[in-house]
């Protein structure tokens, strides 16, 4: 490909020392050079309200959907609440699939990676935001899963990883995706 | 029982018409007598963020907490967004559920009716809350389930209900709640 | 209470060393006294399939359906395959469930303890299979939920618990299932 | 392309007279030329045990696995049992699945219909497979979404779709689909 592959990060977890953050950020370090990975921000996205919309939407909903909107693949890097995706991160999901008709995640292929302090790396917030995907026609990228668990040990304090093994992961995650993302980019122009 | 049941029931959609809102108001006429429905409002809670109830939980947080704390019981009525959770709704959830060890909804029995405009009756919404409700520890009524459908033509202006083969369901619905809160909230004191 | 009660074990898996049926076996033994735990075995169900309902069902599926029904509550020991329930579990399921109207499962008291070779201890299983107790309307533990994890080294060679944390997780768990029985089969009779 | 693909279609009842199976064949008429639909048998499938594997395997086994592998894409066209998938379909996944490190669906590209007689489309089932196909490794078409309701007035007595409505449903599935499948068979060789 002869430009660079835009892809919105984002994600799932409002806390500035965030471990999902970190991730993001390892993974934007780790991927393809033709692969520009930047972080599409969440937390200042009043909720979903169908009323607001109609009076007129605000400037964080509008400066969202144009920056999901203009990227060709978003990554989800998440942690689990209640074993379920968090709310500010569904409210970002909500907030750019509409006005209905022209949600801004369609057709824009995905990954995601889910990550838990615990041993279940985050396994419920990543299905359950798979199956949103499904309704947001966004092809997703199946295998390698990822289910990060002992997430509080990952990283060292400048935010490095600090395991080879780890790495050797990511490194394969953001690779498989890159890939996924130019397969499916063709999608639309076979139909 | 001596007492009055209190129910605290929580609306997945902010939009003031919402039919959400309308089959939560018609539960509460249906209602024996003994259950005192009440919504408990969520609009106006900041998305949860974890160095945001560090630095101090905001009064909306702290509102909501005590009034699903002072209750004993919730129900969730609520429309499906992309196949899930409403992120206001999720966002409710997280919020009640912190800080850690201290839920304000743990072991208070619960019950979910989920509406959509289409055939599908929000099912998707209605599971993956199910799921957040096992880490709750909030004991939740199986049958009758509640895929509400067609849910634009359920009331008429003044929001009263136009069937009776809904009414006699909305009927069926709230009282087996009322059942299975009075044999739920047994557990405790038996364990 | 005066009399035993009566619990149907289902076993996901039909290998013969099956971690599960250990687990299962280990539950048994740390329940409280008046809690009978007997497996119920599912190997030998032929697939679920109308037609064969309809020219007379099998003598296994009678013999499972009768060795349900005679159970007082039903708890679930499984592994995960392909991130959901076994097939042969959940034929089982089917098999037990029909004829329609007539299920063999309805409104028994159910808990699940899902366990995996890796970490992830099966959350996938343990959560379809949920889903799967709403429509049976049986009465579900939420919490300790039994997420079991490193399943291939719980058990030494005589088939006894090698942790004493594991060994208290299970006691906890079974408690509290005998606890969740006592209440909630209280709900028919207030009903 | 030159050759015609290959399509596996997995049908999720084994009722003769199945409604699933009636909408596959219908499927199979509507496909575009170059798409060969034809239905792999899973009514023989001994239930998955891995000790029966260690023993040898069943011929019905090997006959399933290689009929999978030597198609090109793969097709499930099921009914939904106590809202999840029929154990016979799971029993095939797993099946189809094993050996470890040797599963016949491995890359195949992935479409679900889910069918019900009522309203709900058998979403449940729809959504608990595509979380399988996660594990499988299978790239799935997420639009258009088939959650067929009202299945059992859907054929006349030929077998034939009755409304014109349904029929153009049929076929823009079936149409994206074949496009999905050249996308996504090109993920290998980018890779």
């Amino acid at each position: 490909m002869d430009r660079k592959i835009n892809v919105a990060v984002i994600v799932g977890s409002l806390r500035k020392e965030s471990v999902s953050r970190k991730a993001a950020l390892a993974l934007a370090k780790l991927a393809p050079e033709h692969l520009d990975l930047h972080i599409v921000e969440i937390g200042d996205l009043a909720l979903y309200n169908e009323d607001v919309e109609a009076a007129g939407a605000p400037n964080s909903w509008m400066r969202f959907r144009e920056e999901v909107r203009a990227s060709d693949a978003v990554l989800f890097v998440t942690p689990e609440y209640n074993r379920s995706v968090p709310g500010a991160l569904k409210n970002a999901i909500d907030v750019g699939s509409r006005p209905y008709g022209n949600s801004a995640f369609s057709g824009k292929p995905a990954a995601i990676m889910s990550l838990s302090p615990g041993a279940l790396g985050a396994f419920g917030a990543n299905h359950h935001l798979r199956q949103s995907l499904v309704f947001l026609d966004m092809p997703i990228l199946q295998q390698p899963e990822a289910y990060v668990g002992g997430a509080f040990s990952l990283f060292d304090e400048r935010g490095e990883l600090t395991s080879e093994g780890t790495q050797a992961f990511f490194q394969q995650f953001i690779d498989a995706f890159a890939s996924w993302i130019e397969a499916t980019s063709k999608v639309d122009a076979l139909a």
